[in-house]
Formats: structure tokens, C-alpha cells, sequence
């Protein structure tokens, strides 16, 4: 058995029952806080914790290029990848502000960019080859690739476990991206294309309906079906979207809860749970996304995701944006006072 | 002319295009940020500034009882609402909480508490009567318990913006107060009591049948029309719901940006805005609530609030919730680099 498909850690009965319990005495009237609530009670289970905490917060993001880019499916060129790799290291991306702003962990792993990138602080070298293959010709990556990005992934979370991270998230970089996600996704949810592609960085009409043409003809020549998550994931996916997958899956098996981002990340967090499905009680959906097809995604899930910004930037940042509202879902539940100690008459 | 016709500030448009042009050369794709950008462009305008910044915010929560308790319209007795005043100064109610996560100014202000209260850190007693008077019976109040309240909000927000708060956030405490709320909704909106009562605390359905026949007969005994909203406030209102209301027309004229909170605070929003349209720009909505009401009310604005996590408990909570989100908004905009600080391509 591949070490993706060991079982995930079980959230704590106990700790949830006592967090409903106490949201239920705490001077409110009951269920009146909403989301914060159901938040703070999901997080004191999985932290298996009275008091529930997400001050140690770990970001990376994954990079890569993608062979598909030839294709034209992109608003921005390709070198856009490496320079933005630059970008967050330099701290001038919007994730980068995010983590600084949220006092976050950010690193970013280069799982794969076109050329060799030059030494960067906050950057670390794992590339497994230079971009995926175009899909629309030949599978993204090979069977051992696949999994050398699935490890890296296991690796990060295992790391930032270490480290004290009380929350996990994952990010994404890669010219092209968008188009390895629906291909993913349309493979996964048996649709077509047409249903689910989108502008992604800021295609016109035309270039969607170019990259839905795109999009068909790979999943016509790879004849994806659901019932492979690991072979679509060759065939259709990005290394960063296969590291992605690959950290979701080890967070759920090591207890560390992970705030899922956007279209790409959803798309990651799919096939995670399609490949080790005792891992989904660990996703916790950040954003819904202004990507037509992240709706298609999130439906897979049953979970209300926590803002609706109209965010469609990936990185990371709609996850990272969710944080404060954990937090002071948090601060509400450990610090406000119950009906009994305050004084305060409970319902008539 | 009363103080409260006087024209609001002048938002500043050389600010918005300043912003709007800065948004648009920031290293992610043209509109990724959604509503970040949307939120920060509209802050630069009214702060009349390229920097943004929220990180001064002051909560003042107006409480005060409502004679209309009497026709059993809360699922909560009456004496919550002096308890809870109690709970805010001893810092274990939710925006207590909030307040200090967030590193807000948070005060108290008791417009009319049925019984006078023992001194208290961090409340001021300014009650104006020993609540309202039953509005199924007589007028709330006085017109000149009205202009009291009214004035009493506008000196509020004048020492807010004297004490440095860049942005205001008021709350409301008051048992029975939704009732208040719905019946100035209905009587503004021109719409049936059972289109808008809610379940405010915890009514169940027999509860919310009644409270709607309550409402019902009040608007019947005043007769409202929207075109007299000082005298609807009079009528239907609360002290703690007047006393928003002028503090909300005072920001616009001093030009305070506010957070407005949930449904009641939206009706006196609505209210602020009928007696004097000219501050609606400097009214930002924080988020939609689970009260059913709230729909409608903010169907009067032209704006989508900031967040929708079912929250239903007043005190400023929503809005205080959403002041992260702002805080981020500001990060982003002034700290992300430029495609050409960054040497980031654009889009090709």
C-alpha cells in the first residue's frame, strides 16, 4: 500500500461535544454567532483541543510551468511563473503581504518552472523537471514524477507540523494552471469543458472558448475517467497541483488541519479526498471563487465555504484572507464569558 | 435647519482614481482581488488618501430598553439588556471579545436602561428615560427624546474622530429591539410585518406570528409613511436606534468612514440615509445577516456587504468581524509591488 493511501487521523467526538456544548452556554443567543460557531467547533475537534488556536499559521506555495502554455490558454506568457517565484520571495506578491500582514509562515517550493531559477531567499529548489509535457500531446508527467510531486507535498505538512503549525496553507503558481485544473476537474465530475472553464487570469470570451477546445481534445486523446484519480493526475495534471494533493492527503494522516484556497487548490483537494477519502473532515473550504467552475468543485464537498470576495488571484490569498475570521472564531470561543459566570439570564 | 440636514463630506475622487490606477498595476491579474479591491478604493476615497488604513476603529455599543417588551416580543427577558451592559464592561461579551482581538477602541453608551445601573468601566450613562414608552400604545418617545438620542450619536462619532478612529463601527444592545427595528423596516419599505419579522434572539414560530400581529398593530395605531422618517423614528424607534442614526449622519458630515453592522443597525442606516442622503458613501456595509429582514433593508443600498456567515447578534459583531478583511484590503493595496517594480510581465 502507497503510503497516500494510509488512513487520516480521527477528529476527537469528545471535543466536539464539549465545544457545542459550551458555544451553547456562552452569552449569545444560541447559534447566533453562525459560522463562527460551527468554525470554532470543527477546529477544537480536529486540534482535539478545549481551546482552539490558529496563531501558527504555515503557507507554501507550490510553482510550476505547465507544457499546455504552448497552447495559447493563458493571458500572461510563461516566463510570468519564475517572475513571480521572485515576486513572493521579494515579498511584493499578494500572498507575500497576506503572510506578513497574518504574521504567517510563507515558503514556496519551485516544483518545477521552465529554466533553473537563480538562488532565493524564502525559495526552495525541488524541481522535478522543467514544466509538465502538453498534455494535449503526451500524459503531463510520468508515473515516478507523480509521485516524486506527491512526496513533496507529504514533506511540506510533515515540516510544518514540526515547526508548530496549528494550520495549513497550501498555494499555486504556474502559467497554464487553470488549464490543468478543469481538465482535472472535468475528468473527475464527468463534464464538459464548456461547463466548467473560465477566464483564469483574464481570458476575453474567445480564449475561453479556445481553452475549452483545448480541454476537450486532451481529455479526448487521454480518455480520462473518474475512477483514476492518480492516472488523471499523470496524465492531466501540474506538478504543483500534484504536490498539492499530495500535502492535503499527509495533512489528514497527521492530524494538521489545512484551509483549502480557491479553483486550483479545490481541484487538489478533490482529488485528494478521491484517492484517500478519510482525509476530507482535514479540508477546510476558505473562498468561493469567482472562477465559473469552482462551484462545480466545492458541490463535491459539503462544507459552506467561509467569504465570497470575488477573488480569482490563487497563491494562496483567498485562504490566507479567511485567517482572521478563524482566529477571532476562535477568540470568541475560548475567551467570551458563559451565562452563569456573567450573570446574564439565559432564554425566557 | 436641524444639524442633521447639514451636507456630508465630499468623498474625494482624485483619491478613488489615484487607487483605482494603482489597483490596476499591481502584480496580479486586473480584478483578482475582487472585493479587496473594491473595499480599498473606496477607503482611499473617503480617507481622501493613497494609504489606506484601518487600523484605528472605534465600536461604540448604544444600549437601552424598549417598552414594546411588554407585548412578550423577546425571547428573552427584559433584564438582559442591563445584564449584557454589565457583560460588555467586564469584557465577556462577543464584542468585547472582538474589540480586543482586534485592537479597537470599544465603548458603551446607556441611552435608557429601564433601571439606572451602578457605575461601570467603560460605559457612560447618558440615559435619556427609563426606555421607550410601549409604541403599540403612544409614540417610543418625545421629539425631544428623539433629537436627545440623535444628538447624542453625533457626539459620539465627533470624539471618535477627535480620538484619531479611522473608521467607526456602532452597536446595539436592547431587549425587544428588533421589534423596533422591523416595525421602522416595514413602516420605511412599505411592507407587511410577516414580509420582514425574524426570529431576532430565538423566537420560534407561534413567537414570530405574534411579534408580526404586535408590529402589525402598532403600524396600524401610528399610521407611517416613509416620507416622515424623523417622525417614524419617534414613533416606532429605539433610543439606542436613533442614537445610530445620528451618529451615522454625523460620520458622513465630519467624513468617518462606518462599518454598518446587522439588521438593526441597517434600519437606522436607512433612516440616516432618508433624513439625509447626503452620507450615504461613507456608509460601508459589513455583511448580511441571518434575520430575515436584513435582505430587504439592504436592498435600499447599492452595495454588496462584506461577508455572510449567518451571524444574528447585534453589538456590533458583524461589523467588527469584517474589519480584518478591510485591514487586509489596505495591506494589499499599499504594500504589493508593481508588474514594474516587481519586473513582472503583464498580460501578453
Amino acid at each position: 500500500m502507497s503510503w497516500y493511501h494510509e488512513p487520516a487521523a480521527v477528529p476527537s467526538n469528545d471535543h466536539r461535544q464539549n465545544a457545542e456544548q459550551r458555544q451553547s452556554q456562552l452569552t449569545k443567543p444560541a447559534g447566533s454567532l453562525g459560522q463562527l460557531e460551527s468554525l470554532a467547533i470543527t477546529l477544537a475537534s480536529l486540534q482535539a483541543s478545549d481551546q482552539p488556536q490558529c496563531d501558527n499559521v504555515s503557507i507554501t506555495v507550490f510553482a510550476a510551468d505547465h507544457g499546455v502554455a504552448a497552447e495559447g490558454v493563458s493571458a500572461f506568457p510563461q516566463e510570468v511563473t519564475a517572475q513571480m517565484v521572485q515576486n513572493f520571495s521579494a515579498g511584493g506578491a499578494a500572498i507575500s503581504v497576506l503572510a506578513k500582514s497574518l504574521g504567517a509562515q510563507l515558503g514556496v517550493i519551485n516544483v518545477g518552472t521552465v529554466s533553473e531559477l537563480p538562488d532565493m531567499e524564502g525559495v526552495s529548489d525541488q524541481r522535478i523537471a522543467a514544466g509538465t509535457a502538453n498534455f494535449t500531446k503526451k500524459a503531463a508527467m510520468s508515473s515516478d514524477q507523480l509521485q516524486q510531486a506527491l512526496h513533496i507535498g507529504q514533506k511540506t505538512v510533515l515540516k510544518a507540523k514540526e515547526n508548530g503549525a496549528q494550520l495549513w496553507i497550501g498555494g499555486e503558481m504556474g502559467i497554464a494552471n487553470t488549464t490543468s485544473a478543469t481538465a482535472l476537474a472535468c475528468a473527475y465530475l464527468k463534464k464538459h469543458a464548456a461547463e466548467i472553464v473560465g477566464p483564469g487570469t483574464g481570458l476575453d470570451n474567445a480564449g475561453q472558448i479556445h481553452k475549452s477546445s483545448v480541454i476537450h481534445r486532451a481529455l479526448d486523446v487521454f480518455n480520462a475517467t473518474s475512477q483514476q484519480p492518480l492516472k488523471n493526475l499523470q496524465y492531466l495534471g501540474g506538478f504543483e497541483i500534484a504536490a498539492l494533493t499530495g500535502a492535503y492527503i499527509a495533512a489528514g494522516q497527521i492530524g494538521l488541519p489545512v484551509l483549502v484556497d480557491g479553483f486550483i487548490c479545490s481541484v487538489a483537494a478533490l482529488y485528494a479526498a478521491a484517492i484517500n477519502p478519510s482525509i476530507k473532515p482535514w479540508l477546510l473550504l476558505s473562498h468561493q471563487s469567482a472562477e465559473p467552475g469552482h462551484s462545480s468543485v466545492l458541490a463535491a464537498f459539503e462544507q459552506q465555504p467561509i467569504i465570497d470576495l470575488g477573488l480569482r488571484l490563487g497563491e494562496g490569498s483567498g485562504a490566507a484572507t479567511a485567517v482572521p475570521l478563524l482566529r477571532l472564531a476562535c477568540d470568541l470561543h475560548n475567551q467570551m464569558a458563559t451565562f452563569e459566570s456573567a450573570g446574564v439570564d439565559n432564554k425566557s
